[in-house]
């Protein structure tokens, strides 16, 4: 694994001191900036011809671009939720005596980029030489405010260093953009309405088919060596974009300064009359704040983030930088506030994979949000499932299932399948089983069952009610079991009993009816009206109970392990590391039924379940089939080395904890797949979280319990996390010698530290004298 | 399933009577012309703006259309070879005092159209009101040369009934044409030169990528009232078409008539630079003789291909116009004499599956044309996959394997795959021992191994290496098996050890090592130079051997049967009569996981393997697989039926063989499937003609001997085929109450009859008095 280093180390931002022409495109991922209501991508405000990946994007804001197969198969959904690059507001035209600024074309020098994290903000400076001899210094800040969500604030300043010329400077607005991603290359937007004046312009523009109703605005100024000045600009208005023209006579060392505030408004919060006149009140609003004001509440709001959510590694800055460049990315995704929005696998940093939500969000993200931004943000998450119940349902009926069983997709955005693969769409069921381990997670975190009352037992009982029909009775083993799904290791489709679906599957069943008795215990009134309202009969019940008691698990009564599926062991069983590495990844140089045939895992599968349900494994249990599967898998997916990160630090696998987080935590930064141009994985950054804070930091919160058992990577002087338990805030702090709990909060807390009970009174810290460590 | 009835009862003719507006697709595919070198829907040749499917096709030429898939996946090649609609040679522009001549838009009396298939002809006569109230009698006589395969020739007349006034007649060329399969709507043809003169145009056009270049052609001549009378077309010459338009001033009562011949020559026959020149030899040598010395022609060549084909039925009208359509279309589609040609799904007849080779070539059409075209045509089609090994050698290259290992592809035109779905193209490998099998069959009907030394050892060489490296070793079985296979029932994919992919894959092996071993053993120089060639080494084959030894079969001790694949029990078994009728066919209602985990079989399977090697099985044993797999079989594939029927006969179940005999035998007459718009069914023709030889008139020629073991179905009063057995004619002919074996050949032949032996002399006759019957 080759890995790129132009980034510079920083423990709070990500720097490059040089231009890399080839790397353009991966910077644009790396230095995304988002406010959870809309991203963009580090495109470049001025022109550029060279390689790029132009990206701006507003949250739920989607297209149904027409579905795309070789052949059909009965079930398809007819399209896929594509994410959608919406028009350009960051857009500056600059010439300089006559010739269009580009860095693709021009002589750069003293190139620096920096993205703060702990502030929110993007910078970037260089000289650039033109092919016409003129020089100007460059320097731009931008970034999208925390505060007023649907305005970006842009500060651009060009300065004269060896003539006395022209500069032109255009501000623009464009609704000409188009997706990358596009199955039939089709332009997705309409465009309604252009209005410009003053120092003004909106587009109003609506989505094909969709109609999401969008207005695009800028409002901006001018300063001349840091003064106010006026200027009249000449107006550039094309079918689908408005420029304003400033041509400015300058003298050598003259500093041309542009502050312009732009974004969006759109149809998801304010009605398509409204949307110009909200977008105006935004702008105006920003531009009486100014930028230096807006850019300082902008610090504000991210302090309030870190607070929380800050992970501290000392003697290890590639380390802290890499997570923190994780948690700064997922809250620039998703901040919990709108229950509609969730966590797409490449947030807002590019097109790739389409749709928002995927089973990431349970699996990973969940517990994330959950520990770093509170119990009201988690269930958000879980209420987007919960308003997707009736489409859940509909997706099952399409293929088959009645009585109200639900099958929530595999790729959604608006609570409808929208991927087009029969073995992921139709069979990788699997899926369903993580929105109930969600609820369940929540419920163990919270210490409260209210979400499951009042929400949570609807989208329990559809789920229930689709695997028991998905079970089938096999004559030939007397027992139930599962044909033909896709377990979370895609280099296998269509198998028989995936032991992680069958698990998940009875699993989800048990702890529905768990919930209903105690619902039935606690609350008969409830009950009564649960029931009523989901026609749950006793007998339905009975014939759950019955299915689930004599489930199948394919197991080797010789290693004593489960089996990933049926005929598992049928396979050529050798380790990952007997593939030469020629053919690594081998998802780019195997043929496809090579990869399916062969015993090797895309990622945690068996161990994904191992992981879940640990609390119901002994750790010799785990052992065994980590030292089975483990060797087998070559982690082709970024939701892998976390899961092995942490189940490896629980069994004392020491070096393989931190080689896998490793591998999770500086994926992006240091570009390890080749592929960060088309954006950052965003999801699996929640996977590093949770790497360092169940895996070093031993977290669990099983059976309605917090548990530490803290260990320290001998890289590490010390590392610290924070984490939003119960309406207290906790700091763990570890180094060497001793573990630090600190209770930041007023209430009383209770957890268990290696075992022992501690109760910690508000404000109070408890101080363990000894650490366990990880051997890197 | 509902059937559709318009064609009319008749022994040698396709006929209806009436213009059924809503049938044309449909009657365009049934009364397609073909000669082997080009096809010709029966598409009208005046205007027709209704709905058509415009298809003039020519045998060999192709493009290759870039794949469209959802999802890549690492090995799937990047074109599919399509069908290719090539220029219009048929076209007839006609106005009635103006007004454009159109089915669509006229009042259409009196119609009838025929293809007579004992002469190979199609026919086609109507009155028409046009909607400015003129009357014309139209009739119109096509057909394509057997004997001048690049020419068809066209007379086309109008007579003028209730009007004096003006008549157009317009024949014109256009390559102007596209294909309604084009994955990215593309135009395939490039446009080189226009040439026209006197009463003749010429097109020459190349196909876009593979580079066939095509002259398209016509020559014409107009007879008024049956007397040739010359006339100056007005040309109209465009980027694409060559018109030539007459207008006749007419009396009522006035006939016109215009002949009109044209075609292609290409270039996989004649160089670039001589393809106009050879085009207009040919036109004029077919000139010369005139329509009607070349209509005789061509009824003296149908002879020739009725005397060694034909199936004559007494008794039942539909069954014999049926099975004569069959070996009709299969004439038409594939004369043998070009061993770069092969038998397409559609055959000439439409554009859907693209490619032109399937396995179906060798599992059904091989043995019809082995036994009614002779052994040098069978040979062609095992020359064709023998020209094909170098290709199929790379395609295993790129699936991972080596040593000279063949894998030929699923789908094809020139030896290269070109199907895109993973669970077929990587999987339905079953089809490379479809290949070995042509191969034995040809020998043992041929009683010769002289293909086998010469050609077929390299083919089965090739294709043995690939089944020893597709076998692994499992250690859970201490058995060679065979995983992640798709077998001939494609309503399951992915599967592990089906039973017909192993079976016949040790067999390929198997017979390999025989076929070496008899050549070491006759004739050790050719061995020598073989094991050179092919680097065969001792070592190597008695790998082969210890593999082959040792391999796994799926069975079930209680049922005593095979196993279709690993876990086929798992499954809920049920037969197909509970699927609701509604749900029929269930590949256009069930989502296709549902399919996949149903116990309902496509086509064929196991039951396939117990048909290949019959003679392996006792009856019993064949009873009990038909049994329990014949219930689950949906047949929802054009080629399940006839070998259901075949076994049927076999194991005396004749109510069943006499039932899936009707439902092979006028599937696109009756469009049982309603969709023979798009073409008919080919290669499933062959097995229709299988169905009576091998199914009633129980034909086999396992072990280098030729039986006989007819039966009659009640509702037929006497049947009679014609088989070619090496140099042979052999005509059986069975009633109610003997069969007659008629040798019509000078040769002696050898045959069993219901298990007796027979010699029977040239020109002489054998009548056994007893038939076994079919109870319908």
């Amino acid at each position: 694994m080759k890995k790129n280093h132009h980034i510079l180390p920083s423990e709070w931002s990500i720097i490059i001191d040089q231009y890399y022409p080839e790397q353009t495109q991966a910077m644009e991922s790396i230095f995304s900036l988002g406010n959870g209501y809309m991203g963009q991508r580090a495109n470049f405000e001025e022109d550029f011809s060279g390689k790029t990946l132009q990206g701006s994007y507003i949250g739920g804001i989607y297209y149904p671009d027409k579905t795309r197969v070789g052949w059909w198969k009965n079930g398809y959904p007819e399209y896929f939720a594509k994410v959608l690059n919406a028009p350009n507001w960051i857009g500056i035209h600059i010439k300089i005596n006559g010739e269009t600024l580009d860095l693709n074309k021009a002589t750069v020098k003293d190139f620096y980029q920096e993205l703060n994290m702990q502030e929110g903000w993007l910078f970037r400076k260089f000289l650039v030489e033109m092919k016409n001899g003129s020089v100007v210094a460059v320097e731009t800040f931008r970034f999208l405010s925390m505060k007023i969500k649907e305005v970006g604030a842009i500060r651009y300043s060009v300065q004269a260093i060896n003539f006395d010329g022209l500069i032109e400077i255009a501000p623009y607005i464009d609704a000409g953009i188009h997706n990358q991603d596009a199955n039939y290359d089709e332009y997705f937007w309409k465009i309604n309405d252009l209005q410009t004046f003053d120092n003004q312009a909106y587009i109003i523009s609506e989505t094909l088919k969709t109609n999401f109703g969008v207005c695009t605005g800028m409002l901006y100024h001018f300063e001349k060596n840091h003064q106010k000045i006026n200027s009249k600009p000449i107006i550039e208005k094309t079918d689908k974009k408005i420029a304003h023209y400033h041509p400015f006579e300058v003298k050598k060392g003259d500093v041309l300064t542009l502050t312009k505030f732009g974004g969006y408004t759109q149809t998801m919060n304010v009605p398509y009359e409204r949307l110009q006149t909200i977008m105006q009140e935004k702008l105006v609003e920003a531009d009486k704040k100014g930028f230096f004001e807006l850019l300082e509440q902008q610090a504000t709001e991210w302090k309030k983030i870190w607070q929380t959510s800050d992970i501290e590694i000392e003697g290890d800055v590639s380390a802290q930088q890499g997570i923190r460049f994780n948690i700064f990315q997922l809250n620039q995704t998703y901040t919990g506030e709108d229950s509609r929005l969730n966590i797409g696998p490449k947030g807002f940093t590019g097109e790739k994979y389409g749709g928002s939500t995927y089973w990431d969000t349970e699996a990973l993200c969940l517990p994330f949000y959950m520990a770093t931004k509170g119990e009201k943000v988690a269930e958000n998450l879980l209420l987007y499932r919960y308003n997707h119940l009736e489409k859940a349902i509909e997706n099952a009926r399409k293929l088959g299932f009645g009585n109200g069983a639900a099958l929530y997709p595999m790729v959604t955005m608006n609570g409808e399948e929208c991927h087009n693969e029969w073995e992921i769409t139709f069979e990788e069921i699997h899926r369903n089983g993580a929105m109930v381990y969600a609820i369940y997670n929540h419920s163990n975190y919270t210490g409260t069952t209210e979400y499951i009352d009042n929400y949570g037992i609807d989208v329990m009982v559809g789920i229930s009610r689709f695997w028991v029909q998905r079970f089938n009775f096999s004559e030939a083993k007397q027992q139930y079991v599962m044909l033909g799904v896709t377990g979370p290791n895609e280099y296998e489709n269509n198998v028989n009993n995936n032991f992680y679906t069958n698990y998940i599957a009875k699993w989800s069943v048990e702890y529905t009816l768990e919930n209903l008795e105690r619902i039935k215990n606690k609350n008969p009134e409830k009950y009564a009206e649960i029931s009523k309202r989901l026609n749950l009969s006793e007998a339905e019940l009975n014939r759950w109970q019955k299915i689930i008691s004599n489930v199948y698990f394919p197991f080797d009564d010789k290693r004593n392990i489960f089996l990933q599926q049926d005929g598992f062991l049928d396979k050529e069983i050798k380790p990952a590391t007997e593939i030469p590495q020629g053919e690594r990844p081998i998802n780019q140089h195997w043929s496809w039924d090579r990869i399916l045939r062969s015993c090797y895992i895309k990622q945690a599968d068996t161990l994904q379940g191992l992981y879940f349900f640990e609390n119901r494994f002994d750790n010799e249990t785990i052992k065994r089939h980590f030292d089975f599967y483990e060797p087998l898998t070559v982690h082709e997916s970024s939701l892998s080395p976390c899961v092995h990160s942490i189940l490896a630090a629980t069994i004392d696998r020491d070096e393989k904890a931190y080689e896998m987080y490793l591998r999770t935590a500086r994926l992006d930064l240091d570009d390890y797949n080749h592929e960060v141009d088309e954006g950052l994985h965003i999801t699996s950054m929640a996977g590093t979280w949770l790497a360092i804070v169940q895996g070093f930091g031993g977290m669990r919160n099983f059976d309605n319990q917090l548990i530490f058992s803290p260990k320290i990577p001998k890289q590490w002087k010390s590392y610290s996390f924070k984490i939003n338990y119960r309406g207290a805030i906790i700091k763990v702090s570890v180094n060497n010698r001793e573990v630090k709990i600190e209770n930041l909060s007023k209430k009383n807390i209770a957890f268990e530290i290696y075992g022992k009970p501690i109760r910690l009174e508000g404000n109070n810290m408890y101080v363990n004298k000894k650490t366990e460590q990880v051997n890197g």
